[in-house]
């Protein structure tokens, strides 16, 4: 087995270690997109949380502070997250990538009356408004109020765990 | 295809949908146990989150306001998280019961210099300290600092959703 074991100093061998270790940890994947001055703006993030909050109904996701995207998204009146769905993907790492202009290629956004665009196939759609944003470390972490919801209860999700995507076991 | 949708008014219906919702996006599962005053306290959290800040190297846990074990744990000098490994569902459901004298009944704690206890056989280790708290609805969130990391790559993570846990397909 291969076993890593790294403390402090923080140094950049330290950081490093933490970044696959944090990698290995599995989790869901989103894209937030939403209308902005008549264009589609969006981000994926894996760094999604449900559940952080019950009454007010609370998510939240970290954000790099060079961010360029999130500054517009966060205009926007609501914005639409998605979760991905184990066939999408394919769909995930396109709208991740670097190539703004690519990230909607031939992807169905479905509208809302407001300015949320959500991902059609999704396993998940949560229409959100931004409630607080706070300082973490290198990030800001926004906690965003879910307005609507909306679940295909026979899709399973999209996992992503050390580096890649993965289904959950039938 | 089960579909829901649901928008506010924000009343019981709206909040028991959200919820359902929120437990159908997958997570890992973490433990964060702690030596304090000579006992071991402990809390499973399914709301973890890595990767929220890359330097300082942070993670987030959301808690319950009502929470008994967290103001124990926030007093130690460094919490364990153990991210469970897919076979320890058992145990980190026995790990989440209402009966805390029954919480460690048979588990393998692993122990650092420091106040931080570990789950033997998970996945992931990340040695905390607490790093700042925030309110987030009827939640606090807690971001920790990574002091110390541990990672078999061997093991693969346990995955909480739809009420259930899950193994990554292979």
């Amino acid at each position: 087995m291969t076993e890593t074991v790294e403390t402090r100093p923080r140094d950049e061998v330290y950081l490093s270690t933490v970044r696959r270790a944090f990698a290995l940890f599995p989790s869901g994947v989103v894209s937030l997109v939403a209308a902005v001055d008549g264009h589609e703006v969006g981000m994926v993030a894996s760094s999604f949380t449900v559940g952080v909050s019950a009454d007010p109904p609370l998510v939240s996701v970290a954000i790099q502070r060079t961010s360029t995207s999130w500054p517009r998204l966060r205009a926007a009146a609501s914005i639409g997250v998605s979760g991905f769905a184990e066939d999408q993907a394919a769909l995930a790492r396109q709208m991740a990538g670097p190539d703004r202009d690519r990230r909607f290629e031939g992807v169905t956004l479905l509208s809302t009356r407001s300015d949320a665009r959500f991902v059609e196939g999704a396993a998940t759609w949560f229409e959100c408004t931004v409630h607080d944003e706070v300082d973490a470390g290198d990030h800001t972490v926004a906690f965003l109020e879910v307005v609507a919801v909306r679940t295909a209860e026979a899709l399973r999700p999209l996992v992503c765990q050390g580096s890649g995507f993965h289904r959950i076991a039938p």
